[in-house]
């Protein structure tokens, strides 16, 4: 099957390597991710057009010099008519309404999403686009803003883009997804769905719900306490300023995996509670966080090592690259 | 008593008014904090020196053109025969060994100091430096970093810097201790040392538990959650990189304040974990902690308004400055 990706050390068909030569993209909703997805495509040079339910966006989207529609049935006969990569980047929510509509109009086409979990997603896509080829996407990148007028060209820039990589996965629509955040400028994370939603769980949602809880307590001590926050304050509840409705997409999409972190992180703040109470210490739980902390810089703050040896469609392929992922400061691409 | 602080609306001694005017400073310790503020007065163009307990950070403090020395006995005795203003800088946990030889070598100075609780220092001082003149400080200004080498002197610029403002407390050395941190460019929030402890331990000391726990639970999880990790987890766990040592003195000398708001703050966590259990809804939690994030942007953007009307020193001054600093958006200078 021989595809070679020579230049990151991991082979793949030559085609996918120029990111002008892959299939046009059609990206379902232009908020912060989609909007900022169809920006950088553009930018990249790749064919590409979007959807969005509302007029504004739509109207803003065009201003800017990009093809984009409020009709949903056009742009996926189009989408099908170009055999387009579809980027699903709508909230969690509004999926299972869109799928049978993009089976019905373009199930012949290559589907990712860009939705915070994997899991749900496949299994809405299993339930309600039987038949659509589909390789699930996460790029990890974002801010609190949200919307057209919060999109950024260089949002995907040096992030890490997760691609579902399972034993049943086609390689060739792998390396089509792999591709696309190749050409946003991401780095490839191959993981499986569920791994992925542990650990998004852990380093995602869970920060949203400490967030509030700081948030929370912070507003609630007096007035005088909010004139005072400063760094620690600012940094630490960041995230709480996201809109209410897409926190509460993301998360409760993910339920049983934050239910476990979020167990445990009470779990942990109780300990503290009681040594700090029993003892006047709190020691055990800073040292923790410490190490933790300077563990996650290590990792975030090393050049990235290429996944090596391995041909994408061999037997064994898929395993291998998450082995290979799975090692600190080892990534796709 | 007349004292005209007029541009601000707050009347005080004129001679306050001119930095250059203001007694000699000696700062005792020159850590991120104390070495910060030297080299923001050395700026400010006021005559200033300090100690510190290392030879290396003398030097380093030497080299960049201070005066600095590891002789803390000698240091004193400058600062008695200058009248200095004291400001201790160095750790909660130095402060017991350090305050009977501040008493001994210096007790006719005033002592000002930058811990980040103010009942325990005054309780300290009471019980070890019986006489000594204090009026406490604590400037809402860090970084996770720490030691010489991390000092910036522009680190007070535009931050809050309480001063403790009691009945009994005397205007002049509260003027003395307020313009200090005008001189380095912040703004003044008088407050009672009771309600800074608790306010700080809201926005200040718990967030450095929240995020020992968030980034404890997600470095547990797996390689691939840290390498996924990207803005909600960094800025969330930013402040656990900061020296346990540092992190520890500063929290267990706030215990029961801590204590308080770390409870309430498990509460919340059960109740959001409960709902989601029982319900698949983060709601409530999600909806306080975006309320809780915005008004705090509320205050943190808006221009800051000045106390008016207050004679410091004329009967009452104390607790209305209190009264005003309280208001949302208002500010002393």
């Amino acid at each position: 099957m021989g595809r070679v990706w020579e230049s990151e050390g991991v082979t793949a068909p030559a085609a996918r390597l120029d990111p002008h030569a892959g299939p046009p993209v059609c990206v379902l909703g232009l908020g912060l991710i989609g909007g900022s997805l169809l920006r950088a495509l553009h930018d990249a040079g790749r064919q590409c057009y979007g959807y969005n339910r509302s007029t504004q966006t739509v109207e803003a989207a065009t201003a800017s010099g990009h093809r984009a529609s409020t009709d949903l049935i056009a742009t996926l006969r189009q989408a099908a008519a170009d055999d387009a990569l579809l980027v699903l980047a709508t909230p969690m929510t509004t999926i299972d309404d869109l799928l049978p509509v993009i089976a019905e109009q373009a199930g012949t086409c290559l589907l990712t999403d860009v939705v915070s979990v994997k899991r749900p997603v496949a299994e809405s896509v299993t339930r309600l686009a039987r038949g659509q080829r589909y390789v699930g996407g996460h790029p990890m990148a974002g801010t609190s803003r949200s919307g057209w007028a919060a999109t950024d060209p260089t949002l995907f820039r040096d992030a890490m883009w997760m691609v579902s990589t399972e034993d049943h996965t086609d390689p060739d629509d792998w390396l089509v997804v792999a591709s696309l955040a190749r050409t946003v400028g991401s780095l490839v994370v191959p993981a499986a769905p569920d791994a992925h939603d542990r650990a998004v769980a852990a380093i995602s949602h869970l920060p949203h719900l400490t967030a509030a809880a700081t948030a929370a307590v912070g507003a609630g001590e007096s007035d005088l306490a909010l004139r005072l926050a400063a760094g620690s304050f600012r940094d630490g509840t960041r995230v709480a300023g996201t809109a209410p409705a897409l926190q509460r997409a993301m998360l409760e999409a993910n339920g049983i995996a934050l239910l476990n972190v979020l167990s445990e992180a009470i779990n942990r703040l109780t300990a503290v509670r009681d040594e700090l109470r029993d003892r006047g210490s709190v020691e055990v739980l800073v040292d923790d966080g410490h190490r933790a902390r300077l563990a996650y810089e290590a990792i975030a703050g090393a050049d990235p090592v290429a996944i090596s040896g391995v041909t994408v469609g061999d037997p064994g392929w898929a395993e291998e690259l998450r082995r290979q992922a799975h090692r600190a400061r080892v990534w796709f691409g």
